[in-house]
């Protein structure tokens, strides 16, 4: 019996060895295709595909080039250019943040929420992430011609109830109606505006090596439960969406922070990777992620298996990162944290000098991996 | 010879007389009708359809139930009770119009312009409207998966010179992409700001008797351009839609008339008629227009008589229904009229005291008539 035990450490001892010569010989070819990488990704990302895919709305490194390599050089505006969440535009001496959104997820109810709060919390959500306390939001809805009124009421409800609970205005809006087959039961587009708050000097392109990454709650939960209410797969559990409204978790954490705030990004369509990448690319600087540290549901980490996917590519719609000065970051996480739907906050990681505009994971193994931004669409329509 | 010169002058003096005792009696039966049309008007419209049709985008009394009937309640807004172009919210004491509108106009290019031009002018004319000037956009663009990236660049092109035309910075984008068959090729939503001029002190409900109907252009030129695009007639002479940047000729307007301006809107989708009919009803007093005082081109009128449909009820996207004190009436034309669009501005009637929220028009006979909302949709997708 101790003999089985014996073996059992010794086999253990033997795994971890090759696990280490393994990992250093990885990490060796590691650099030399980090070196590379690194290289390529200073320059920024062209526009050079024929046609419209759908890989062009799913928030990776087509979306991207898209953004990148065809818009913004289009319109040439410095609110652009720092391709935040949203713009930031002073008149007559207000700081006003302004962002927009349009949803098209499929289906339009889904457990935990329904296009209708998506609407108002990811709009209302991207003015928190400038800093910016939500005041207002204008809604366009382009509906399809035979979408039955009751589905229609249902979301003016939810839109209604979502934008009490978020304390924003609904001030202006538009309908247009297409012909059937021309739309998919109705599309939102919201745009907000807030005012920037005097405690916030965010810097999206301004974070420093040994800056901390905080992550406001579990990751993932929003696409997952998506994916499962198409039908396409089996699961034997619910998930529901994470759609909330995150500017009382940004306001605790600015009254703890102050200056020590860095930046903030909601993770939503491309997950936590491509916001991490899009920073990382932003400030000429690299993010190093404990893998083991991001909190993920077992339902998600299953489903997310099930579909060959990372968690962190799947999109969120209440959850963000923050990175923040490393002396403010047992603060940040202790006020974020007294935010119903923020417990699970909690550092994930840190900035780093190099490899420049890179997202490095930590596995669990000790080992390194590029966490790169999400190629391709596997999560279509998600909001 | 002068036989059939006497019996001409004859047959006209009949002709008139017959007219005159018809219009009389027309006059009459006009009379009860409006009687009744005025009691049932006073309410509130109702939002009562099973099922979203095309009626419902198209501008006229199926968009005034389902918004005020069923949006308006829902969100309970200040800014929305007044249901003008643009809302009005008040930041740290700065006055801001904002406004928000989806484009889906089919064909996307069309004579005289093409969806982008549309969803910039568009945009910023709703803000122009609110008396105030426009300063950003947001653009949110749903495009189909399959849409040659040719296509999305020209319209890319458009939006950026519109913009620069009419002054404004695009500020905050978004692009979502939805399968093949989910949408007809792009829409796109804009929504503007911009900061309420000084000068203006609109009060759209507040119309007075006596004020005078201003026209600041031609009418119809957009709604048939789009038609005649769409080949679905014929007609042997090409009508450009007239869109166009509206806050030169409204700064003009402004600077003649100060507080002598009552209200202002443009005459999009619905045409003149839905505005006059808005706006009598949001102030309860009456519009007399003189039909032969309304400026529109021949082939306009030969395809409006083509379609079975009032010019009125035609779409613009660059024509405003300016409302005026008469002591103000003809300075205001004079300014407007040195604007290129606006050569052709006219007064086209005046406000009257009854029937109560509903708009007459006097014909060339001399008769009256009721111009009505427009019922049904016989226009789709014009914007």
């Amino acid at each position: 019996m101790p003999d089985v035990g014996l073996q059992s450490e010794l086999a253990k001892t033997a795994d971890e060895e090759r696990r280490r010569a393994s990992s250093d010989a990885v990490a060796a070819r590691e650099d030399r295709i980090l070196d590379i990488i690194e290289k390529t990704r200073a320059k920024r990302p062209k526009f050079r595909d024929d046609h419209i895919t759908m890989a062009h709305g799913a928030g990776g490194k087509a979306t991207a080039a898209l953004i990148e390599g065809l818009l913004v050089p289009a319109f040439a505006s410095p609110a652009l250019d720092v391709l935040g969440d949203a713009g930031i535009v002073t008149i007559d001496g207000v700081g006003l943040a302004m962002t927009t959104d349009s949803f098209v997820v499929k289906p339009i109810r889904f457990p935990g929420g329904s296009i209708g709060d998506l609407a108002v919390n990811g709009t209302a959500n991207d003015i928190a992430m400038a800093g910016a306390r939500p005041l207002a939001l204008t809604l366009s809805l382009i509906l399809e011609e035979g979408l039955p009124a009751d589905v229609l009421k249902a979301e003016v409800d939810a839109i209604a109830k979502a934008a009490e609970v978020a304390g924003v205005t609904i001030i202006a809006g538009d309908t247009k109606v297409v012909e059937r087959g021309a739309c998919d039961q109705m599309y939102i587009c919201t745009t907000g505006i807030g005012q920037v708050d005097a405690r916030a000097t965010l810097a999206p392109s301004g974070l420093k090596p040994g800056d901390k990454i905080l992550l406001s709650g579990r990751i993932g939960e929003h696409g997952t439960a998506i994916m499962l209410a198409r039908g396409e797969f089996e699961l034997g559990a619910v998930v529901e969406s994470d759609t909330r409204a995150l500017w009382p978790a940004v306001d605790m954490l600015l009254h703890a922070t102050g200056p020590a705030l860095r930046c903030l990004r909601d993770a939503t369509r491309g997950g936590v990777a491509s916001v991490l990448n899009e920073l990382a690319r932003a400030s000429g600087v690299a993010m190093l992620v404990r893998e083991n540290a991001v909190p993920v549901l077992p339902a998600v980490m299953g489903a997310a298996e099930l579909l060959g996917i990372d968690p962190m590519h799947v999109a969120n719609e209440g959850v963000f990162v923050a990175i923040v000065d490393p002396g403010s970051a047992t603060a940040a996480l202790d006020a974020v944290r007294t935010v119903p739907g923020c417990e699970d906050a909690v550092e994930i990681g840190e900035v780093k000098t190099s490899p420049t505009g890179m997202v490095l994971v930590e596995t669990s193994f000790g080992g390194k991996r590029v966490m790169d931004q999400l190629v391709g669409d596997p999560l279509p329509r998600i909001c």
